[in-house]
């Protein structure tokens, strides 16, 4: 590996930024539990540490509150000065994850750590992997929380992602806080896509209580109440289509293009 | 995992279709190696199947070449009747991968195999972590390949794509097939992003051989040779930023949107 991003000056200390993937050791990858092994110190919101307490054996372990990331993100640079810290993030880091909020504190306060994100599965991808294959190719990842991007701008972008008529892969569907965020997303993909489009949803992939509901944009409205935030929504694309197996939903399938140029 | 989709009459034989990450055995999952583990008979292109070469040991191997995807997908169905086949795909096999070929190959054929697709590491996230958080949040997958998808059709999508100004990921980006899709995807780009626009390339994530680039949409045009079929591009949406360390650039950040609701 020629290339080292992200190094600092170093001053002894390193900062993981590690996804956990889904949650089940099983799918994260040998470079993240080998940074969760060499770490002095974990820090995480507590669902994710749970997730991984057989790595934290001897380690002192952070726990930090959902809503607190700025503070989590500062207090892990500090901790990171003078020795390893892993910092666990669910899913992949990189996408609605902790890594943007690390290096954005980072930034601001001139931290000289040396900072390594790990890659992990990200949420879209395991729960894809639940369905068959309905992403497959050109795919927009959208998340319906409107904590910190304005509602307005959500719409805006809802409205272009459908027009392109590829899937739409929905991260934070829908909580309490917000039940009618996911009524007005359907809405939108209403406008540009027919009601027998496939919509496929996946909750807690790969962890306790995984339950998937295969259904179609026009009937998805009957199901809502099955959707939470430990939920990933897929809306299909134009030619996405439902895998029946006589007349049970196996899965989900949007195909790649090969019938545009080979017959099988 | 009260959930197992993709399953039908068990006829004894399996097939699992693993996702093998950027290529590194450090990058694929415990869950993606035990399914190389137990498999009979492993089938791939040969580019993978050498990144796996470690696991192979004692297996029937069946080498296949890239743009023979239906033939492959055919003939592992036909393997996995009987015994446990393990098909290979860079990555995660469910973006522009394996997965949705070989189900649509099992749905025509009616083949009664039980299949598992096992997910892993895809480019956009393996390449990602060596940027810092060039995704963040929302974003778009583009293929810049035109074999399976007509190049009208992916100019329309690239069209909307950018008008979102959220970050866009181009798998497949130059290829000496194909060398002027990158320029007509900049000059779409360019129409709705400032040239100010970070830009990030990766190429051989976590392989032999990687290298970055970080330059701007404005300067993208002089640093085209630079990329090639096994690089990922990264262009920034409106809110990306380079983040710089004195004049070297450490890495790309897109914020999430704390300094919208936080002082820090």
């Amino acid at each position: 590996m020629g290339v080292l991003p992200l190094q600092s000056h170093d001053s002894g200390g390193r900062l993981y930024i590690v996804g956990t993937g889904p949650g089940d050791l099983l799918h994260m990858t040998p470079r993240a539990l080998k940074a969760l092994g060499e770490a002095d110190c974990v820090i995480g919101n507590g669902f994710y540490l749970d997730l991984v307490m057989p790595m934290l054996a001897g380690k002192e372990v952070v726990r930090s509150s959902m809503g607190k990331e700025v503070d989590r993100a500062s207090r892990a640079l500090a901790l990171a000065q003078d020795r390893i810290v892993a910092m666990v993030s669910g899913g992949d880091a990189g996408v609605y994850g902790m890594a943007s909020i690390v290096l954005e504190v980072a930034e601001r306060s001139g931290a000289k750590v040396a900072v390594e994100v790990v890659p992990g599965i990200t949420a879209a991808v395991s729960a894809a992997a639940r369905l068959g294959s309905p992403l497959s190719g050109d795919y927009v990842t959208m998340s319906l929380s409107d904590l910190l991007t304005p509602w307005e701008e959500i719409e805006r972008r809802l409205d272009l992602a459908f027009r392109m008529r590829v899937p739409v892969v929905l991260y934070n569907p829908r909580s309490r806080g917000r039940p009618h965020n996911l009524d007005a997303a359907v809405a939108i993909a209403r406008r540009h896509l027919p009601d027998t489009t496939p919509v496929g949803v996946i909750k807690n992939a790969y962890r306790k209580g995984e339950e998937r509901l295969i259904t179609t944009l026009g009937e998805f409205i009957d199901h809502f109440a099955f959707v939470d935030m430990h939920s990933i929504v897929f809306v299909g694309g134009e030619e996405t289509r439902i895998w029946r197996d006589e007349t049970d939903a196996r899965g989900i399938i949007t195909p790649r293009g090969y019938h545009r140029k080979y017959v099988y």
